[in-house]
Order: structure tokens, then sequence, then C-alpha cells
């Protein structure tokens, strides 16, 4: 057999995409996953801009389309940054991508060398590191504290360092955001060490509680790269994301881009821009917020009637995900082990570490299950790790 | 400014790409894009579907889905491999990826490192060599003959090579198939050299004349890629292809697709799968073949008529394009300088050949363009190559 390419030579599949396999059976209660809920989806609504693009576009709403996006979507994008954040984004500062990891993907080919220094949060988004280990980047990590990362570590960490991924809003997958002093001395520290700066937010919309901030790319935006996505706020089935940058950066990732798919659908986008124009987008988000809300406090309530002293867990003002700190010393791999035989899933936290550390970490997803389940599941998982805790040989009876 | 990766230093925006731009004049007739007949998309029917399915399914289809593609639209394109052309292909062989595009950059990614060599058609096409380069192959083409590559000139490039890239129906950009005796003769020489191989099929439903040929890749399908799509039988704006690939190869394709962007639209698969259940496909591709043949006829009937002797033209059996060689010495991007002026276009051959000759080549498409307008477009650009073969400082008058 002929050698695959060196780039792909260690890559394995997603480690919670194969737990998402198991999680298929109906009766496991499963916070692994990090999908919104479906409950959420305005399936009339998209039904009707479907139809509606169909008849008033036709066959231009299915021909090729250019590579950068459909204009009227990245005018609305540029619109929404100026009203929620005052930010002066061009439309064409906005290349539309095949949801937030192509954006991942296009900004690895554009940036990362093998062997160049990718600076990562502690704990670090999956999918990002999925698509920047293919380019095979030499890692560093930064832990993350309750407000946003360790200065004086991520300071060390940019030092000749070549990009820093971020996502600071509600991160996944510790649920942490980035306080308005640290967003200010994060963008200064990108000053002072030249280093591409790329800043994910794709949950930035979904704030149930606390002040909103702006990203810090409105105070650092040279060098820089923004993402968003529709995925949390319309649909994921769309894949549909964007990259905001400029100039030489730009032109790169447009270049990549066309070599990667030539372009985004050009369905989906006029569908998806079509939703956007014909109804009350605020409503709209600000009923998942509402519901995501809801369903983080009835989480957060249950673990604290559940789970055994000595378990922290983050307290997100947004987003889909509760991040857990077990005692020093218990494996949450093992725990998963006993949890799945109590039929309750999640994501043990050694995933999102480009360092091999996190054993004692978890993520919990509260999005995508109702009031009800989410009890049920808290309570088998509090069972599961008071018997880790206790070193009991098996965790709930008669699962 | 930190450096940009090395893969894209040298990376340059697709000239055909940039030369639809100048075409986006309504008064140019152009035969520079590669586009579909937007008359044969079946609007109707994709409403219809769409409809249907957001009803039916409803959340289901705005959901994340599996990497690996909806699976009633594998099991379809895996049963057409069978029916059409007796080849063995399971559901589980098949990759639907964000149209052939992807495909092109998740192979190249996953087989080709920096400096391996790459073995292209002489011309080659355009799109493929776009995503190559990006994981910066080292090059050699094969010339085309009227039947398939000169099979002297394959056999010394598949030496050492990685990698052969072919479009063996009614190839873009020249039109050319590789008849049946030379597709055996490349099943043989791959396997003699145990070269990996990508086969590209875009168009190997718009057969509008001769018989049938199975793919390359039914003979010989170890270390073998083939590529399908639905851009050229249903629309291209949903950007809707697939691999056909089994074992080690699909293992690591499918590790590269989660990467590049999680799984291809869910909604675009679902309305392009239940688009094919509800309607006559065979009927529907038929009339797809009867047009584009027609336009192919009238095109090559208006070349006869107006077009200079010692040109020489292909005749193709399928597809979208003709390819045209003017006489030695000809330069086709002088040509196409004259021609814009007096509106008309098409894209000049040097794009398509990665050893930098060429020069007097150009492509033709006749799929998008009526007859009337192709009449019009042949004689105004019979006119320009007959004014640059006279040395004529100008080619139309008044234009």
């Amino acid at each position: 057999m002929p050698q695959f390419a060196d780039r792909v030579a260690k890559a394995q599949r997603s480690f919670i995409r194969e737990i998402l396999k198991v999680t298929a059976d109906p009766s496991v209660i499963s916070f692994a996953g990090g999908l919104p809920n479906p409950a959420a989806f305005p399936v009339p609504e998209i039904a009707a801009a479907a139809a509606k693009v169909l008849y008033e576009a036709g066959p231009s709403a299915l021909q090729y389309s250019t590579t950068e996006g459909y204009l009227p979507l990245r005018q609305w994008i540029a619109a929404r940054y100026q009203k929620r954040m005052g930010m002066n984004v061009r439309p064409e500062d906005i290349l539309i991508t095949t949801g937030s990891q192509q954006a991942l993907d296009l900004v690895a080919k554009v940036i990362v060398n093998a062997g160049d220094t990718v600076v990562m949060e502690k704990p670090g988004y999956l999918g990002a590191i999925q698509a920047f280990t293919i380019f095979r980047p030499s890692w560093r990590s930064v832990p993350l504290e309750d407000d946003g990362p360790d200065m004086d570590a991520l300071d060390r960490a940019l030092e000749g360092a070549k990009l820093f991924y971020a996502v600071t809003s509600f991160q996944n997958p510790s649920g942490l955001s980035y306080s308005e002093a640290k967003r200010a001395a994060v963008a200064e520290l990108l000053h002072k060490h030249g280093t591409f700066f790329l800043e994910d937010d794709p949950y930035g919309e979904l704030r149930f509680k606390g002040r909103a901030l702006p990203p810090v790319c409105k105070q650092r935006s040279e060098h820089s790269m923004l993402l968003g996505t529709f995925s949390k706020v319309a649909a994921p089935g769309f894949r549909l994301g964007w990259i905001v940058a400029r100039g030489e950066i730009m032109e790169r990732l447009v270049i990549a881009k066309q070599a990667a798919d030539l372009h985004t659908g050009s369905l989906d986008q006029m569908i998806v821009h079509q939703f956007l124009a014909d109804n009350d987008f605020e409503a709209h988000v600000a009923r998942i917020r509402d519901l995501y809300g809801a369903q983080c406090r009835t989480m957060q309530a249950a673990i604290a009637q559940h789970f055994p002293e000595g378990v922290r867990v983050t307290d997100p003002e947004g987003g889909m995900f509760l991040w857990v700190t077990l005692p020093e010393g218990v494996s949450a791999t093992e725990l998963l082990k006993r949890s799945v035989d109590c039929k309750v899933a999640f994501v043990p936290g050694a995933a999102f570490y480009v360092d091999g550390t996190g054993e004692n970490t978890l993520r919990l997803n509260f999005s995508n299950a109702d009031s009800q389940t989410i009890d049920e599941g808290i309570k088998r998982l509090g069972a599961c790790i008071k018997a880790c805790l206790d070193g009991a040989p098996k965790a709930c009876k008669g699962a």
C-alpha cells in the first residue's frame, strides 16, 4: 500500500463523535453532545423561507455562486455587529464558510506551517484541536481561570507563537467567559507579541445573564480573525458560518476557500437570509436564551442536590455547557464506564487538553434535554460520582 | 506582519473565477464558465421536496448529522452504480462531500505530502490543480490523445508517483474520454506501479452519444477513489458530491472530513434525496443530455462555419466542454483580449497545464447558452481568430 500523507498518520476520529454513537441508545440520557435544542429550530419559518426563495429566485438559488458568499447575508451579518457591538465590520470583511468548522480548517491552512506554535486554551475546543492537528502545529496551552486566561501564562505562551485561538464567551467546553478587563489585557498582549489571533464566538448571542461584552477583536483587529455561526441561532444543519477578516488575510482565506469547496451552498445562504429578513430575530434569539438559561439553572440546581462535596462546577453566563472538575486523582474516563452502565453519558475532559492533563474533568451539555431529563440524568451521574469517590464496585442498582 | 503558511505563499485566485467577473457584463457572450444550464434545474420539484422534508422530518432536517452523510442518499448512490455500471458499491463505501471540490481537498490532505509526485492530465482540471497546489506537490503531466492518455508517457510518469488524477469521461477542459481499451490499460499500469488513483466523474451521466463505459475504478478499486456529484444532474448550488473509497482510505477521509466541516448540510442532502425518490431521474437526466447534445452540435456546426482552417476542435460524446487548439504560436491569452472587445469570452487553455505550455489552446463551454447565442458568439470568436491569424490590429468593427 502506498503511504498516506504524514498529516493524517496520527489523526484520530473525534472521541466525542464516537461517544455520540454509544448514546444513540434512546434509554441513555446524554449530556455528551453539543447539540442545540431542536425545539428551538424555527421549522415553519424556514419552510416558508425555502418556499419563497425557490419561488422568487428560482434557478439562481440553485446555481454556482461566489466564493465570498451571498452578499445580502454578508450585509446582514455586518449590520448585526454594528448593532450589537458597535463594531465597524463591512460586508466585504465577511467570508461565508461551510460552518465554523470550515473556518478553522481554512485559518489553519493559511496560517500554520508544520511545527509552528499554536496557543490553545486549557481546556480548549476539540473541533479546533482537530482542525489544527491536521497541519501539525507545536502546541502550547494556557490555563483558563474563572474570568479568562492566566495572563502571565499567556504572555509566556505568546512569545514566538504564530497563532492564539480563543473562545472568549461561554467557552466550549468550560462555559467560562473572558471579563472586560481580561479582554483588554489580551488585546494588549496580542499587540505586544504581534501574534495572529483567531477568536471564535459561536455562542455570543446566547447570553442568559450578565452584561454583553464585545469580542477582543473589536479592540485588536489587525492580524485577527473573528468567527461566527448560524448553527446556534438558526440551525446547524445548514452548515453556515463566517469569518471576519481583512486585507491580506482575507485574500488568502478566499483562495483557500475556493480550493476547499468553491463556495458554501447557495440555497442554504438564501434560505437563512430570507428567514432573517422575514422574522423577528431578536425575539427568536430571546426564546433560545430563555430556554437555555432555564435548562442551565435546572442542571445547576440538580448538581447542588446530587453531586458530592469536592466536585467543582463552572457558573456560565450563557452558551450550552457546564464544566465539572472532580477531586484530584479521580478519572472521568473511568467514571464514564460506570455512568454508561447507569444510562447517562458525558464527555471526559482529557480530549480538550493538548498537554495530556485534565483527566479529572468532564463536560456537561445542558441545551439538549428537558428539565425532567436533566434532573434524572444528574441524579444518576451524582450516584456514579459518589460510587467512584467511595471506591464502590457498582454505581447504580438494576441499570 | 506575521508570516502566512508556506502553502498559500504562492496561491492565486482562480483565473476562471476572475474571468467570470469580467463576463458579469450581460452584453458579453460567455463560453468561459463551467455552469450547467439553469433551464435544466428542477426548481418546482426541488421546492416540493424541500417542503416535504421540512414538513415530515422537521427539526431533524436542521440538526447536526453524521460525517459520512445521510444514509438514504448514500444508498441511492450505491444502487445507481449497481444499476448503471454493474459496480459493487456499498453505502458504507460512500462519503458525502460538500461538492466534488471538497473531495479534491480531502484526498489531497490525506495523500499528498509536500514534494510528492502527482500525475495530472495535460490539459487537466483546474479545480484539482488548485486543490492539490495547496499541498505543494511535485507535478508530472501526461498528454491526452483523442482516446485517453499517451500510455507510454503515463507509464513513465507513474514511476515513483504518489497519485494519478484523471477525469475519464468528457473531461474538463478537453471534452475527451478514455476508450474502453485505454481504461483497461490504465488499470493495468496503476496495478503495476501501485499508485493511488483518483478518478473524477462529474459528467458521466451526461453522455449524449456513444456507448456508456464504466469508470476505471470498476477494474482497479484498490488504492482508488472515485468522485461523483449532483451538481450536473440536480443543481450545483447544493454543493453535494461524494467519494467512493474503502478501508483505510475511507477511514482517513472521514477523519479529514470531520476536521474540515463536520458534515455536509443535512437539509441539502435530504432535499436532494427526496427529489430523487419522488421523480423520474432517468427522464430528468435524459432531458439534460438532449439539451447539452443539441447545444454541442450547434456549437460544432457554428465552428465549422466560422472558424478558419488550421484550428482543431475536439468532438466530445458528452459533458459541457469543447477544446480548441489554435495553430502553433497563436496565443489564446492574446485572443481573449481581442475577443473581450468583441463581447465574447472563453478560458485560455494555459491555466489547465501544470508545465507552463498550452498557450495556443482554449476551452469553450456549450452547456450554458441557447442556440442563437452560441451561433452569434462563435461567429464573433471566429472573426477574432481570423484577425489574430492575419495579424490584423482589430478583430471586430464597432464593438
